[in-house]
């Protein structure tokens, strides 16, 4: 479209199936000129079509389990060494609840579960982040996006221990942001999204209602995976070189509505 | 560079001489393939040199008080017929303190300056946006930015009553985004810059200090015109359709630090 | 009840009636054992039953329009004068926006209303606190509290130009808290409280289904006029010396609701 | 003092020396007529003069490793029969970081022991929380603090993974408090201590310089230990009934002070 990503260079993780905001992130990083490889852990890359994906965008895929140290450095190094040259934009699209899965209440957590789920969804990010610094990956002025998501500031019952992670994940994007600005020039940021059907999202209780609920207190509606591409490639592009350390709501609004009329209007007698 | 606004028409304020924000964003816009209009108060006209800028990018100019709705309606009314269209992006680059002028402290405020500084830093906005929403001169999924500062948020001693006027002016943001995303499908945020060396900046009080203060502290440094330019055109591209209500930060991750090294090492014995 | 304010010396503004919240704060003070004078505009005077809240504390009342600084000053010469000595506490509970008297719209503001709203609502608090600090009538280690609400922070469109006033009344709390502080060892906070059923809030429209969508989002329910009270008793007492600048919510954890399931149970099909 | 928590019952985690927020909070507690359990993992008992404490209040002592849902379950059930009664306030004072003992910079962590840190620091509230919730241990308007610090929120460069591990405890203290409050009645916040000089707080490397910066960028200077003791007996007391999910700013208005006169000074040519 704009050529925004032309000469860049990026791994993408997380993009399950066509729903995927990563799927949709990667096909528009692709529109945009940027070349990437797509990873994701071996189990997931069973339950969805990625080869799909890498096939209508040119894209690699290197399997990884992000909670994997030894297999995110071989992720790194064999990226840097398909795409011919260092990193300049990174995609952390994962996340996964075990208590949710199972069916845990937040008030009756199994802490095993809750260690695995932390471990997949946050611990994953900082993992990534000190191997991409450690092996010096990053170009100067790259950028590096984590989805993040409201529960991490507010409570949203049925998010469960997902909200926890996700505040642990927005503390580490600040905290290694500052190491990887001083000493690397480079961005890392959050964007904490609205609630989107992809297969992630709709595994979390009451999620039809929720999303009719964000969208009509959204001024603008609920933000689509299209929309969190987009805002993502302005992310990654040239024009946002000083934006750093940020928590970046792209949600049509909600997060910063206390009430919408149409949310009133439930409560007229 | 990217066709990033093709088609897109808007209002520039704010632009006085090359060192403002909205004179590099006008730049950037033109670049972008946007056209617009330039407006500034009279008085701001002849301080500056905004003919200069008329003719680098083509733009006409209107002049405008920002605190008459009268004039905010002659320019709405004749920059949507200069372009041709009805309006896509305008930029809100406006603030004044009579108090900061005349050198009265925070503590020792003339009510008379305050109401002044109030109505053409903050009330501006709100009359500005009024005008658009009346007139329905605003395009679907248009974008009204604001620029902002930090002292909104947290103390700047020498910022003086402006801080509170970029309270409001943020407030205005949100409040009215609300009505004109439900309406019109337009976003509205604001922009909350690094201490920038514009004419306006350089007329707060210990001023030099504070840049090198906010360069230590910003693991990316302080963000320049010319980065907020390229941010601001972000914001007005399609790529950032569903993010309104916002304060943006664009400050090289300042807002997000509580401290550096850097600043700590003034403080070993 | 507990002594905690047995000593101290202050002036609460804005008891209309008995549903007010600076009523209920002026009878739990003198539960404490604290002294003070209780003000009010002529007007709002006239409307309320103030002499009766004289008669119960033994509070002697002095009229003041909190817009105008002479008044403030007479009203503070002769606080100190009446209670025998400086200040230790001070309420500011004032707010009023004509254009929601006059039905206007938020999008169809009369900016003579908007201007005379924040004048009362907004600026009053800047003008007590000049009036208090140049008279140096406040004794080290007091605390002052404005009452606020949460629309400076997010959108109830209802709310109207209320909203803005409350974001600059914040940030006045915030800026001249800080030379409050640093000069006069004086405290300067804000409580946002939940909607409260007072004769201001009832004012507002929509108020009925508002306040029942707040007590289905806050986990503990709203918190009501004399919760306030006690909170602002301990925000008065010698227990929170070092809290300052802050804006504290008062409202059963709604601030930091996203959604509650009863709500959702609304978008059930 | 106020007998402010008379008939009250509690539990406080953490108090290992007289310089422990802990300690300062248990001296005043029982100032104010409150009685409790005092507890502390068998480690910590070793390095600290826990004992002392216990005979200064009257106080029990019962050990428990806080990561371990047994001990916790030991120390509710027999903090109850001890006390004689259901618990009413509850103070978690818990932190330690196995990265910054061993000297592992942030963008250097040792995986295992992040999760250690983790699990001490940030899990072991959940699995209080959820230890008192299963066994309704917790009377109708009880009240439950955890100690954080502001690193959970801005960037503090020597914090290390302990502020990832506050962002995480803030997070189940809104996530926790939902449910606690909704089905309980009881509240559940955090205060967001100044930089202290306990034996946790001198472990963290340059806290010298640093208590330095924050005490002048404080308005009213740092909080002490005894600062926050009195503070938590405020959100214990019944003043403070609808204050929940919140994280308190305990900290001479730091938090809210973007730079200070004092700090400029330094950057003065």
């Amino acid at each position: 479209m704009y050529n925004l990503l032309r000469g860049k260079r990026g791994i993408i993780f997380g993009a399950l199936d066509e729903n995927s905001i990563a799927w949709k992130t990667a096909e528009r990083v692709r529109e945009e000129g940027g070349i990437f490889v797509l990873t994701n852990s071996p189990a997931a890359m069973r339950l969805g079509s990625i080869s799909e994906l890498s096939i209508l965008t040119g894209a690699q895929i290197i399997a990884a389990d992000a909670t994997s140290v030894e297999d995110l450095e071989n992720l790194v190094d064999r990226s840097v060494e398909i795409l011919g040259g260092k990193i300049d934009f990174v995609l952390h699209s994962i996340g996964m609840s075990v208590n949710v899965r199972k069916g845990n209440h937040y008030t009756n957590e199994n802490y095993e579960y809750t260690e695995k789920g932390w471990n997949v969804s946050a611990l994953s990010f900082h993992k990534l982040l000190q191997v991409l610094y450690k092996k010096e990956a990053m170009n100067e002025w790259g950028s590096i996006v984590a989805l993040s998501y409201m529960a991490s500031q507010r409570v949203f019952p049925d998010y469960n221990d997902m909200a926890d992670n996700k505040a642990y994940l927005e503390s580490v994007a600040r905290s290694f942001g500052y190491f990887f600005g001083k000493d690397k020039k480079v961005r890392v940021n959050t964007i904490s999204q609205s609630p989107t059907p992809t297969k992630a999202g709709q595994g979390v209780k009451g999620f039809d209602e929720f999303i009719e609920f964000a969208e009509k207190m959204s001024p603008l509606g609920n933000a689509s995976a299209l929309d969190c591409a987009n805002y993502t490639v302005a992310m990654f592009s040239d024009l946002t070189k000083k934006v750093t350390l940020q928590n970046l709501y792209n949600d049509g609004g909600f997060s910063n509505v206390g009430v919408s009329q149409e949310v009133l209007e439930n409560f007229k007698k």
